[in-house]
C-alpha cells in the first residue's frame, strides 16, 4: 500500500460511527468513507423509547454525531446510500444513492450492517411487503416517528415480546396513558436478561399496569380500511385463542442480522448466523472487519458464541475496528460480559454474565441477598436484591443480577470481578464504600457473596 | 480447655458488637461477655451527624443491636462498665460498674477499646479536665445530645477540622441554619480523603455556605459565665490572629487510640501507636484479639501501617475476630483498601486507595475524566468526575477518587479492581452497564482509565 489508507465503513449506527471516529483518531491522514442506508448520521437507537415516552423532546436529539461533525473530522458520510455490491478482488464497494451510482476503493472494509427486527409469522401482518398501518417495529428514528404518530391517550396498544426493549416500550406507552397488553411467547418475562426469580418486582408492576399474557403467541391480525384492528393470540399450551382490540401493535421479539453483504464476500458466519470476528474485530476475510449487531462473539464465561445486541459492546467493537483498521492495535477482551441494565416503571434492573439457562452444564450455585440501599436507621433507603452466580468447582464469580437501588453500578462491580477472574471468597470480603446516606457498612453485593460462599462450603462438606 | 469457650470483649462499638455477633454465630455454646463503658449497646457513630441535622429523628434510632438482642443471643452485655485491669496470667479481666466489681475469666479476649477524640492544645478549652460549655467533640450519642442542645438557628458555629467528619458536621449545622466558620490547619480540605484537585466542587459549596479558613489553627478560647464566647485562630504562615464569635465549637481533628489496656498486657503497638494485628485480627499476645479504631493494619497498596478509622473496616475486623475467637477460620485481606465515601451538601464524594501524598515514592500516574452520569441527550444527567491512579511500572490500578453521581458505587468498581490486582489496560475495556436513563455506553470510570492508559503509553515512548 502506498499513500493514505482508504477505510470504507458500511453502516453509520453506533458500531460504524464509532469505527469512523476511532479510525480518524488513530490515523489523521486516512481517507474514511461511511455509507448509511438511513436518513440520519449516528444516533442512539437505545434512546428511541424515551422520545416516544416524551422524556426526550425530539427524535433529532438522539443524533450523537451530526453531519457537521463528520465533515469537520473529514469523514465522507453518504446518507440514504445503500451498498449493494462488494468486489473483494478489486477492493471496491458499489453503492446507490437515488439514481447515483457510487464506487469506492478500500484498503480496509468495515461491515457495520446491523440487524433488522424479526417479524414472527402472523397472518395478514404485511400488505405489499410492508407492515400494515398500526403495526410497528422499533429500530430506527423513522420507526419511532411512526409509532409516535399513532399514539393516542386511552387507545389500545399491544406489545409483542417482554424482553428489555419490549418492556421499555410498555413503559413509554404507559406514560402516554395507553391501555396496554403484553404478549410473550415464553413462560417468563425478560427471559434473556434476568433469571425468573429476579423478575418479581418488574412482573408485579407489569401485572398492575398492563394485561400480561405469557405463553402466548400472536397468530393473525385483522384490519379495517387498511388499518390494524385486532391481534389474535393463542395460548401455547391450551391453544385457546383470544382477540385483542389493538390500535398500536409494537413487535419487539428480537432481530435478524444483516449479513448478505458479508456472505457475498465469503465472511464466515457462526452458530448464531452472525459474522464471526476475532479479538481485533476482523472477519475471516483479510482486511475486512465487522462490528455491531451483525456480529457474534464469545461469551466471556462460557466461551460460546453469542449474538451481539448491546450498544455498550457495539461501541467497544467499533473502537477496536477503528483503531486496528487505521494501523493501531486494540485487542478486545476474550469474551463479552453482556453487562446490561434498564429502568422499567422506575425499577432499575441490571445483570452481567449468562442467565441460568445459558450456563447449560456448567455447575453454578447462587447466593441471593435482599437488603436496603441504606443502613436500616437511615430514612429513604430503597430495596436492593442481588443474586450472584459462582462456579461450583473454581469458586469464581460467573454472573450477577440486581434489582433496585443502583443496580447497574453494583452489577459493574461484579463485571469487574468476573473480568478479573475473582473468587467469591475474596469478593465477599471486598471493602465497599460506607456512609449512612449512601450505603450500609456491608453492601448487599458482598452479602450476596457471603450467601454463595456458605452454600459452597456446605456443598463441599 | 474443657467445656465452653469463654470469650470476653471489651467495648461494644461496631467492632466489639460485630465480634460478639459473629462469635455467637460461629459457636452457639460459647460464653460471650461484652463490657461497654457507655450507656448504649452497639450503635452507629457514623449516623450521629444525621441526627444532629434532623434527618434521623432520634439518637436512639442509631442503636443497631438492642439490649434485648444481646439477651436473645445469650451475650452478657454490661453497660456503663469499665474494664480497668487485665490479668494475662490468670486469664481474667476486672471491671467496675458503679460500685460493683466484676471479674470475668476468658479463653479469648477481644480489645475493641476504640479511640478518643483528639483535643489540640487550645488555651482555656478545658475546665476541671472537661471541655467548657459550648465546646464539643463528636464521638458518642452523649456528645451528639450535647451538641444538639446547644444548636440555635442563626447562632454561630465553628468547626475545627475539614476532614470528612468535620464537613459532615458543617452540613448538619448548616441544615440547622447556623452561621458557620470552618478552620483547617492544612492548606486543603479533606486532606486524608481526597486529592486536592478532587475537592473543587466541595470547596466551592463550602466557600459559598460557610466562612472557611485553611492554614489556620485555633490557639485559645474565651468564655463568659463558664460558656464559650470566642475562638481565636492564627494563620499558620503569617501568624495573623482572628477572633471568631462562637456559640458552638465542634472539634473534629482526629482521634487517639485507646491502647492503655493493650499496653498493660504487652500487646505490640505499631508505627501509628495503635495495636498491631495480623490477618486473623490477633494481637502479638496469644488468645488476645483487637478490632476497630484502637488497631492499625497494612494498607493494601503500599503495605504500610495505617490507623483504622472507617466503620466498614471495623465491621470486617469484627467478623474476623468473632469467627476466629470462636474457633472458626476467617482471614482478612492482605491490607485495607480504605474505601470511603460521604455526602456533603448533596455532593457525593468517594475514594479508594491512598491519597497522592501517601504514595510517597511509589510512581503513580493519574487519569482523570469529567463526564455526565447519563448520555448527553438524556435529561437529568449529573456531573461525575473520576480520577484513577495507576502504578507506572506495573500498570496496576492503585487508587481511585470520584465526585458526583453514584461516586461510591463507581469507586466500588475500582475497589474490586485494586483488590484483584487489575491492570488499567484491562479495566479501560470493562463492559459497563448501559441504558439511556442509567449510564452512558462508556462510563466515566472506564474513560478515566483510558486517559491513564494514554499517559502511560506516552511515558513509555
Amino acid at each position: 500500500m502506498t499513500g493514505e489508507t482508504k477505510i470504507v465503513i458500511i453502516g453509520c449506527g453506533a458500531g460504524g460511527g464509532t469505527t469512523a471516529q476511532f479510525a480518524r483518531k488513530t490515523d489523521r491522514k486516512a481517507i474514511v468513507t461511511i455509507f448509511e442506508r438511513g436518513k440520519y448520521p449516528q444516533y442512539s437507537k437505545c434512546g428511541l423509547p424515551y422520545v416516544i415516552s416524551g422524556k426526550i423532546p425530539e427524535f433529532k436529539e438522539l443524533i450523537e454525531f451530526s453531519e457537521d461533525w463528520f465533515e469537520k473530522e473529514r469523514i465522507d458520510l453518504f446518507l440514504e446510500t445503500t451498498v449493494d455490491e462488494i468486489n473483494k478482488k478489486n477492493h471496491t464497494v458499489f453503492a446507490k444513492k437515488g439514481n447515483e451510482r457510487i464506487k469506492k476503493e478500500f484498503d480496509k472494509l468495515i461491515l457495520a450492517t446491523g440487524a433488522t427486527p424479526s417479524i414472527p409469522p402472523i397472518k395478514n401482518i404485511k400488505k405489499n411487503g410492508e407492515l400494515i398501518k398500526g403495526a410497528h417495529v422499533l429500530r430506527t428514528i423513522d420507526d419511532g416517528k411512526l409509532i409516535s404518530s399513532d399514539i393516542k391517550k386511552g387507545k389500545k396498544a399491544t406489545i409483542l415480546g417482554a424482553g428489555l426493549i419490549g418492556l421499555e416500550m410498555v413503559d413509554a406507552l404507559s406514560k402516554k396513558e395507553m391501555d396496554i397488553t403484553v404478549v410473550e411467547a415464553l413462560p417468563e418475562i425478560l427471559g434473556n436478561a434476568l433469571d425468573n426469580d429476579m423478575c418479581e418486582p418488574t412482573l408485579r408492576v407489569l401485572q398492575e399496569k398492563t394485561t400480561l399474557y405469557t405463553n402466548h403467541v400472536a397468530t393473525k391480525v385483522s384490519e379495517e380500511h387498511g388499518t390494524l384492528r385486532h391481534v389474535f393470540i393463542k395460548d401455547n399450551k391450551t391453544n385457546e385463542e383470544k382477540e385483542l382490540e389493538t390500535d398500536v401493535l409494537v413487535i419487539a421479539v428480537g432481530t435478524k442480522p444483516n449479513v448478505s453483504l458479508a456472505k457475498s464476500i465469503g465472511c464466515k458466519l457462526g452458530e448464531t448466523g452472525r459474522i464471526t470476528i476475532n479479538e481485533k474485530s476482523e472477519t475471516s476475510v483479510k482486511n475486512v472487519y465487522a462490528v455491531g449487531d451483525c456480529t457474534e462473539y464469545k461469551d466471556f464465561v462460557t466461551q460460546k458464541a453469542v449474538g451481539i445486541g448491546l450498544g455498550s459492546i457495539v461501541v467497544r467493537q467499533g473502537i477496536a475496528a477503528g483503531v486496528n483498521a487505521a494501523g493501531g492495535n486494540y485487542i478486545l477482551p476474550k469474551g463479552v460480559l453482556l453487562t446490561r441494565t434498564s429502568e422499567i416503571f422506575g425499577v432499575e434492573v441490571a445483570a452481567v454474565g449468562p442467565v441460568k439457562n445459558a450456563f447449560e452444564k456448567m455447575p453454578v450455585i447462587y447466593g441471593k441477598f435482599k437488603g436496603s440501599s441504606l443502613p436500616e436507621y437511615f430514612p429513604g433507603g430503597n430495596p436492593i436484591t442481588i443474586k450472584v452466580g459462582v462456579h461450583e468447582e473454581t469458586g469464581r464469580i460467573v454472573s450477577a443480577q440486581a434489582v433496585g437501588s443502583n443496580a447497574a453500578q453494583r452489577v459493574n462491580v461484579f463485571a469487574c470481578a468476573i473480568f478479573n477472574g475473582a473468587n467469591v471468597e475474596d469478593v465477599k470480603k471486598l471493602e465497599t464504600a460506607y456512609a449512612p446516606p449512601i450505603a450500609p457498612p456491608l453492601d448487599a453485593l458482598t452479602l450476596a457473596c457471603d450467601v454463595a460462599s456458605l452454600k459452597l462450603a456446605r456443598k463441599k462438606d
